[in-house]
């Protein structure tokens, strides 16, 4: 197609609000635009880019014998009730009622319609294990979008669904889209995403990975060891913290500290380092507002995530109140009111003299031993890990942490949704069982950015061939030379005789340095060039996006020599 | 793929709630299942089938210089407002808030979005024409969904958007679009579509088409002529009466009429005809509830689309009250209070003695004459069209009224949405313009149940080959038999390997009867039968789904013979 009617703009301005590059560029390359909070519109350069990462997600999950389906987006709440999710999910779950009062709620996932469509089907063990999958429009009302199309409000997602007899059976298969999904992210052109294990947060179950594409700009803090194949999310990451008693510790004094707040003006006045004392950490349960207190080791701050698996519920930070049975900036496990429960990291374990809060209004507490002044503790695991933290997999002191954006996840979810919602296959001994679950999801405008965001320069996206709008882009150089027009229309006409995409810039009065601005910023992938000084010399010049190649060529073997570029840059990631 | 690993139920019995064939057997034959009133899932067979009918879409919007956009599902209100629909729209249109307490409402149609993507490209004349489309889920909170698909809540839509600069622009788009629609209901396998003028409704605007699937089942009514190409939505037909006033009426009496409050029981009454009454329908405005009523010959009804226009707003079916300013039963041009508004139809005008009502409890007149007792009446075309009528095309009374399924529509839409959206373009000389639009939509799941509809006998649907869920499918009759089951293997490999969509048979323990009932059910268009009985004389059983071709074949030739089959059966439609 010619760039002329191509309905997009480009800009030079980075939008002041873009906090990442492949923001700034989707938008400036005219890719996307914004119409709402976490909500966008795809123009035509950018919906050619995620339909070939659906195609390729397509044909990745039929290749593991999964079948697409389409559920919908709008459900009734009785059947997010049937698994309890209805309650379960705050406010990122839309709901809704129709004009006949009835409650409705906006698909975020969609576990429970998966269920519902197969539940009868899978009255049989005969019939497993099968995958069910959709490329569907999703809502979730996230209370932060942020980056663009990297955490958006609604989105395209292919979400898979899986269905077995058993345990060993789902594992075999959750291997199976393991390797699908590191097929599917170096196809579209991302080989360097690693997998890491992960929390399965609210989708439950056990086992569960994310694919990340490690980049400073990410998110999620994932960390990885330097000296073996550990990786796991922040949230799901095991913290190893090994202190070695003394057997005695100084004796329990109270003392004054006027003015001292913040657990670095304790130790300041202290002059002890941090990692003696101990911090507390305070939250409200979500349900009934009551404190929960969690104490970490003053180097350390808490994972959130692991203290709520431990907890059980959901929390929020505290607020604290005046009437709370709480000493606001004072807080320390010794002395704390029997109202409030609280939790000990492992990292407390074996220190012999901590400097803690006091629960007395302006007094600390220093030779803390907490199992001398306190009896058993069951220290539990609520820390995050830090850099050089000991690996739980080989334990050398080796871990490192990196930011990603999560491009994809699969779960094992057991058995929590076809249990409460009643689906049950007879074994065939005639006894019945619920079937496990795996689901498998990715995003695909948030892959579509991750993309872009790993491959840019400060011109714009340098897409893979695999995924670009378009193949080639023809950049003709003062059009109105006629024999320069008449090789740049020959060359596109043969090009588009072989079916290959092209983009061709054949616009009058705009210069070449124009020209290849606009094709920097749409990213394609090999560009031609045709101008009056080339055709004097019979040649065109073919370059890359990534500058790799860059060739003058002559006319006659153009066709030829850009076919055979076409595919080695389809081989790279095919 | 092997039958027996389809997700999907087959079952024999007919759902007591299916009006329609269509709606019942894409339940029996497992291709979608209900989740909520007017919201359904597509399972694999039905999904096949969608995706194939949005590839043709695809090719035919692409064929016509469109460009593929993705617009949100959910909107801001803001947008709507914007146009003024957010107001205008009553229940159909879901609204929300979000967690901030933002309103959004979920897009039912998208002109608002569309205008708002090219509001900035589209401002220069240079940027003209173009036109933009989405293939996206909607969600019309429809009061009364039926007929399964048909007519539902929750939709996938191709819905596009032409730009222009000029009107004559606009009638060559909407024409080749025209054009286009036409190729797609002939690929899908509908010819026989036809295409109708009709009223615009919400969408505004002025010239508009639908394309109609004549059928007994649909809910739209069109008007046909049998001696020249006029067709219309009922709606939109203009109805032509002519009456013949012979100069002198009698005179006005009131008679007293107890007991008669239809219009047959006063005509009874009165021995005349009812086309020589004058029969009143009672409405109430929307924004006030005000009464207006519609007069109309008695043989005549009240083509409630014209009268909306007409007073131009919103109406709904009157309740008159004790203290209303009506006469129940006994309503009648004569007499009327002045509080009510009133019109009377083209089909009163010269008729000499009228029967109406006479604004008395009691009471009706005879020998009214409307303009000797009103003066003079502006009259208007407020009724439907009967069978007979004259065609206002060619004049002659032969006008023929059909049910239709609506299977995509067109629409011309001015600038009703790029004026008070505020977008303008500088023509060539400067001067600033709104563009006009024509939208052109098509439901995705509506043609594919359409298509069953037109297209299925008792035992199920009969697909086209085009849209077919697969090409070929092949009952292997005892695959215990060894050499059955080689040589359907066999047929099964080497058309998967010719790339032929297969639907594979193979279960044990089934009978043939059952395997032909499913494959009626599932409704692929080349069924072959491989059984011991063929395979003994070395040949297999080549039918296709509509009996058309019954054939025994060498097992030697197959392959060719089905590949050329299949061929002319994708040649009937493309």
């Amino acid at each position: 197609m010619k760039l002329k009617n191509l309905v997009s703009q480009r800009f030079k301005e980075r939008p002041a609000d873009c906090l990442i590059d492949s923001h700034a560029l989707m938008l400036r390359g005219g890719f996307m635009k914004y119409v709402g909070n976490g909500i966008y519109s795809e123009l035509p350069a950018l919906r050619r880019v995620t339909s070939k990462i659906e195609a390729i997600i397509r044909e990745e999950m039929d290749a593991i014998d999964g079948q697409e389906v389409l559920l919908p987006v709008v459900m009734p709440a009785e059947l997010w009730q049937e698994s309890g999710r209805y309650d379960s999910i705050a406010n990122e779950l839309v709901r809704f009622e129709d004009r006949n009062k009835s409650k409705l709620v906006l698909g975020m996932t969609h576990e429970e319609a998966a269920v519902h469509l197969v539940r009868e089907y899978g009255q049989s063990y005969q019939q497993y294990p099968f995958m069910i999958y959709q490329i569907q429009r999703k809502f979730r009302d996230e209370a932060r979008p942020r980056a663009g199309m990297i955490r958006v409000r609604e989105f395209t997602m292919k979400d898979a669904y899986s269905f077995h007899t058993s345990q060993e059976d789902l594992d075999q298969y959750y291997q199976k889209c393991y390797e699908a999904y590191q097929r599917i992210f170096r196809r579209v052109g991302i080989p360097e995403v690693v997998a890491v294990a992960s929390d399965a947060g609210m989708m439950g179950g056990s086992l569960s990975h994310e694919f990340m594409l490690l980049n400073e700009v990410g998110e999620d803090s994932i960390v990885l060891c330097s000296e073996c194949d550990y990786r796991a999310n922040m949230e799901a990451a095991v913290n190893i913290v090994e202190n070695v008693s003394s057997g005695a510790g100084s004796a329990l004094e109270y003392i004054a500290t006027p003015g001292c707040k913040t657990i670095e003006e304790v130790c300041d006045y202290f002059k002890v380092d941090v990692s003696a004392a101990c911090k507390a950490v305070v939250y409200q349960k979500n349900s009934d507002d009551t404190y929960v207190v969690a104490f970490v080791r003053g180097d350390y701050s808490v994972n959130e995530t692991k203290l709520r698996n431990l907890v059980g519920e959901e929390l929020h930070a505290a607020e604290i109140t005046a009437d709370a049975p709480l000493v606001a900036g004072y807080i320390g496990p010794y002395g704390l009111s029997k109202e409030v429960a609280y939790y000990c990291d492992l990292s407390l374990k074996g220190m012999d003299s901590l400097v803690a809060g006091a629960n007395r209004e302006g007094f600390h507490l220093r030779g803390l031993n907490l199992e001398r002044e306190l009896g058993q503790i069951d220290y539990a695991d609520i820390a995050k890990v830090k850099p050089g933290g000991i690996c739980p997999c080989c334990k050398k002191p080796a871990l490192a942490i990196q930011r990603g954006i999560e491009v994809g996840n699969i779960f094992q979810l057991g058995a929590k949704y076809s249990e409460p919602m009643h689906m049950q296959f007879a074994a065939q001994d005639g006894t019945m069982h619920y079937p496990v679950m795996g689901c498998y999801g990715i995003g695909i405008g948030r892959l579509a950015a991750s993309v872009c965001e790993a491959h840019h320069d400060e011109h714009g996206p340098v897409f893979p061939m695999t995924i670009a709008p378009w193949e080639v882009h023809i950049c003709c150089i003062r059009p109105d030379d006629e024999e320069t027009k008449k090789a740049a229309d020959r060359l596109y006409e043969e090009l588009a005789k072989q079916k290959i995409e092209v983009l061709y810039d054949d616009r009058e009065g705009v210069r070449g340095g124009q020209m290849f601005a606009d094709a920097d910023l749409i990213g394609v992938p090999i560009r031609v060039i045709v101008s009056p000084r080339t055709v004097k010399e019979d040649k065109i010049e073919v370059t890359t996006r990534d500058k790799a190649v860059q060739e003058m060529v002559e006319i006659s073997e153009s066709l030829a020599y850009i076919m055979k570029l076409r595919k080695r840059l389809y081989e790279e990631f095919d």
